[in-house]
């Protein structure tokens, strides 16, 4: 568990969760175990994503992977402890506020669960077996795999702000997905034209196996011209948002250009 | 995740939470969704278990287990799944009483997170690996592997009964570990002395792989004498209990006599 969490990364969606917090000032409830619990989650993932029945890597951070490191049994459940304790952390840390701590698990379970992140890895598994994936099933693979735990991470950063259900939480939801998407084309680019000592992964994986990502479906040009847009949507609906955007507006801007 | 957890099995837990529930008459608070957010708990690391880099189960509760009936990526995606399902469906039924989700989440977490649950797994594997595995370590193993999701199935039932942290919530947990700790021996004889069709999974792996167990420790007839001791026990915690216990006396009593 420590391993793989201590490995580094670029913790984005720990950060999102704190700037998410601090939209409006000091937030009313420490947002830290919660930016732990989404990282614990995200991590989790990547060490079964990794397993050999999966993508069966053997770099990630810059190390090997879990199961290179040690052995399949205990990668699988080191994801498994990682998976849980990330409500274990919620629901210990927000202790005095069980409204919190109920809706902040109920965000991530949602986020995490087969209808977002798991379901978005199954469509992922699916679509490699298929013959002419589209770019709706693609989009539906990203909007879960990737974009629900970046829009969860700002949700979640929002209710440590003290913020209702309602428009400031949707548009960082709105905000997330478009984050989200274009976050993913970039992973996908980056795939295709960065060096595995950079990224701290195996790159050109996609293309080896062949997989549809937006690459294969619209050149480098065009999936860049896609992550342009959905980085110039999520900058409109942050920009309209109140508060001081302008960290989550840099970081927003920033993951565009990113090298890594 | 539907094929493993409709395949049936004892229903053991869910049938304690229910049970804990209606201890002082009818509960406070609704017991089935925290009854099925444990079974979900338990069916996920049943799949998990099975995997080929674990124990590499062919059957469980009469079927295939999920990696033959599908995939190893299927089956480790099912478990993550129902895994987080379980967290999901707390906080979505308790959604009207944020204490109680909370509080059962976080029971829930503790019991199947890497103190526990998983501990008692990871050190099971690693007893494997040693020539001669002392019987404190076979305790923890059981105590934490068996007795946690035990425990904690009697405690969410009372808290689903409106049980306060205090003497009684402490009771259900002690008859939760001692019910648990019979239970597992109870087990381990029925792997050395049943057959595959009555069990509905594959018997006599432990000697095959010179396992560990009561059976080993302390033979056939030793073991049952300490099941019938931790029996003894469970059933002098429930005793003592306020309220209509007949039910859960009896169930008590038949798990030791149980054929499968």
């Amino acid at each position: 568990m420590r391993y793989s969490l201590q490995a580094g990364g670029k913790r984005l969606r720990p950060v999102l969760v704190l700037a998410a917090a601090e939209l409006n000032g000091r937030p009313a409830f420490d947002p830290r175990a919660a930016a732990v619990a989404v990282e614990c989650i995200h991590t989790y993932s990547l060490i079964h994503d990794d397993l050999p029945c999966m993508d069966n890597d053997d770099l990630r951070r810059g190390r090997p992977t879990a199961h290179k490191q040690f052995d399949e049994a205990t990668a699988l459940l080191a994801g498994d402890a990682l998976l849980t304790f990330a409500f274990q952390i919620l629901t210990d840390a927000y202790i005095g506020n069980a409204e919190l701590a109920s809706a902040l698990v109920r965000e991530l379970a949602h986020a995490a669960g087969s209808e977002r992140l798991i379901g978005g890895q199954m469509e992922d598994l699916q679509a490699e077996k298929c013959a002419h994936p589209t770019a709706d099933q693609l989009e539906f693979i990203h909007l879960n795999k990737t974009a629900a735990m970046i829009e969860v991470s700002l949700v979640m950063g929002g209710l440590c702000g003290r913020m209702r259900p309602g428009p400031e939480l949707d548009s960082l939801r709105r905000l997330g997905r478009e984050l989200g998407i274009a976050f993913q084309i970039v992973d996908d680019i980056l795939d295709a034209t960065s060096d595995t000592a950079t990224l701290g992964k195996t790159v050109g994986k996609d293309a080896k196996a062949d997989k549809t990502t937006f690459v294969k479906l619209y050149g480098i040009d065009g999936a860049r011209r896609y992550a342009e847009q959905h980085t110039a949507i999520a900058l409109d609906v942050l920009d309209k948002l109140a508060g001081d955007t302008a960290f989550l507006h840099q970081l927003v801007a920033t993951m565009l250009e990113r090298r890594k």
